[in-house]
């Protein structure tokens, strides 16, 4: 049985593994990036405390050993489901089975300007060009004479208040206290200025009622300008204009206040539910494809009883799904009939800052905060992460981080002056 | 005394740290970066051995706790010397003394296609760029059907057999032989083929003879096919023409065959030497400035009687001149007379593969090869390598590559189908 896997999040690599060496699959794994992306540290990379090859590992050296799964670096054009045809930029490719674990992107929800000019942050690489960007800000700054000019380079919005704007707003907080001043004492950073935008009553509220405030008292501990039930209007590269009439001077916006699923196209567009998303059987498998496509993770929509309106988007949903998928593929070898998809909840957890976390599990029913939150935070990223020497090295990092409270990754890798050769030919 | 020392090399770094602290200086470091590149590893970072980040240092960092030394990150547009001013992209700074040191940047000798499809070396960027065009060549070998463009993109063609060409033909003939192979399982690596074009009759020509014949003797067990005697005529970005009118279909060149100093505007051209080199005297000044203006490193053109064509441009050289000009300045605050320049000489070397290295000693004379001269080759970059943590970091990955025979950094960190905002406001 050939099956092609579209993308190698956290729910597409574990499918991969899960059929590696197993008889009876020859498996295709294929990804735009050549590497799986470990998306819950990339506001790490951002903030210059971790390398992007910390959180990036090649899918190559992944599969070196594997007899059945082949990977391809290329970008979906189309899906032909009646011919069973995956067309990507490279190659055509057929399959038997087609697993859709594309995921999700940023959702701009049509605002032109956001789109413009704001920041996201659904990739390493996005990651990367937010850091050059703040770092590249206050060299600026040194140069300007203009107040409103500097004030315009020095402050930092994040929009959503979800864990990646929360984790970034925070990490962002400690940038501005333990470092900055540091690298440029010819800047005041009293007055710089991070805020975060929410637009709904609560910080981090898709968590417990006790997370969401602890998180809500962590930002305003670390001096993070917290405005809820606050939408963002407009912005324009400048200025951040609200709902409510008022503005916010800033260079550099992040946006971090929706996702839209990444629908190939091709899929019948009667599939597609809220947020973008594909709607799933309780088999994970697409209706209407005689049972030979499923999706996955962010971007499938199954409605089961516990979960009325959908699972939470993220990396464990995306994992159990993969597994069960493996497990039913397996079945359908095997001429056994396919098991249920049912999430099992373990918690959920967020990082304001050093020492400052929240965690919640379900059963039994626990809310930590603070320092052992946060200890259970990094043990749990630490293990999740692939590779013993990633690992190793994010360790290594958080120690140095830690303990000299510095994050020393503030180089800007761009390319100012030269063409760049990687197209050239 | 305002001291302006344009360019954070080896040279312009040295001589900030000379100067750090030091009462009566006022010192501001100007580079177009806003870190210290360790040139001798580029290599390494481009063929995924080691992060840029390893071998890279900011600039901020390192005098973060400087009374009298600032950082700017501005690229030079122009010098008025009768001004004393130095005129950059973000502002314009005036000076006491300035020093040069914008080290050399690729000569690509007037040829337009080879400047325009040819990889330079010069650069931390410029490595990275070469990482991701190989990788991706790799990738798409995977679904060519044509021979001869398939053996287009598995050719590599180094020019120059100077350090930079033999260490990086060394270090690509490692990667295909343990890398690639596990990596690309798809394809025929006995196709692969590593090219070393010099335009003399040996390798490692400035080397002694024979460190010359070993690092040959090395490169042909490595399997890189060498071509002494042969200079490239043109390169249109598919293929390769010699003088002698041979070819040699390859997607992938790389440039070492020759540097340029990077000559700011506004300096007489009268003062220009060979290599666009600026003429100094015995105390490194540059003449006709009253003596407020000073060049450093790959440069500056001096000779000295031991070297009447001037100094090989190696770190060496700049390191010993940012120590003369530092000691000179210091003197000229108390009054005392200048120190002239000599050049100690204090051995040269070069790796070509793993245990497989040559290092020349001038006295005691000696000539080291093989696994002596690599370990000696480690520890002493290990030792230059700026930041206890970098260092830390490189020794890790040096040991990890050396067990595992492997490098794990086979990412491609661009972004292919978003718009680079890092200019977008």
């Amino acid at each position: 049985m050939k099956v092609v896997i579209a993308g190698a999040g956290f729910g597409g690599m574990r499918l991969a593994r899960k059929l590696n060496n197993k008889p009876g699959f020859d498996v295709l794994l294929l990804d735009k990036y050549n590497y799986h992306q470990f998306q819950p540290l990339f506001y790490q990379v951002a903030t210059a405390g971790l390398d992007a090859s910390n959180i990036s590992f090649p899918l190559r050296k992944v599969f070196q050993k594997s007899r059945n799964v082949r990977i391809r670096m290329a970008e979906i054009r189309e899906i032909k489901p009646d011919q069973k045809v995956l067309v990507t930029d490279q190659e055509s490719i057929s399959y038997d089975v087609l697993v859709l674990a594309t995921g999700a992107d940023t959702n701009f929800f049509g605002n032109a300007g956001v789109e413009r000019y704001a920041f996201p942050m659904k990739s390493t690489t996005e990651a990367l060009q937010l850091r050059y960007r703040i770092l590249r800000n206050f060299e600026q700054a040194l140069t300007v004479k203009d107040a409103d000019e500097l004030q315009n380079l020095m402050n930092i919005v994040v929009v959503g208040a979800g864990p990646t704007g929360v984790e970034l707003s925070g990490a962002l907080a400690e940038m501005k206290h333990y470092v900055l001043p540091k690298d440029y004492p010819e800047l005041d950073f009293s007055k710089m200025q991070i805020f975060l935008l929410e637009g709904t009553g609560k910080t981090l509220g898709a968590m417990s009622e006790q997370s969401a405030a602890r998180s809500r008292k962590y930002l305003d501990k670390l001096g993070v300008t917290v405005r809820t039930n606050s939408l963002l209007k407009d912005y324009d590269g400048k200025t951040v204009s609200l709902q409510d009439g008022t503005t916010i001077p800033s260079s550099t916006v992040i946006w971090a206040a929706g996702i839209k699923g990444n629908v190939p196209v091709g899929i019948d567009i009667s599939l597609i539910a809220r947020g973008n998303r594909i709607r799933v059987d309780e088999y994970c498998r697409v209706s209407g494809y005689n049972n030979n496509m499923y999706a996955l993770g962010d971007l499938a929509y199954l409605e089961e009883p516990a979960y009325p309106n959908g699972h939470p988007q993220v990396a464990p949903v995306a994992i159990q799904m993969a597994d069960l998928i493996a497990e039913n593929l397996k079945r359908e070898v095997r001429g056994k009939t396919p098991l249920v998809f049912r999430y099992r909840n373990k918690g959920s957890m967020a990082t304001v800052g050093r020492n400052l976390a929240v965690v919640d599990v379900p059963k039994p029913k626990l809310h930590l905060g603070g320092f052992l939150a946060w200890l259970t935070w990094m043990t749990l990223h630490l293990m999740l992460i692939l590779g013993v020497k990633n690992r190793f090295f994010v360790f290594c990092n958080w120690l140095y981080n830690y303990f000299t409270y510095d994050q020393n990754l503030r180089l800007i890798f761009r390319e100012f002056d030269k063409p760049d050769k990687t197209h050239s030919s």
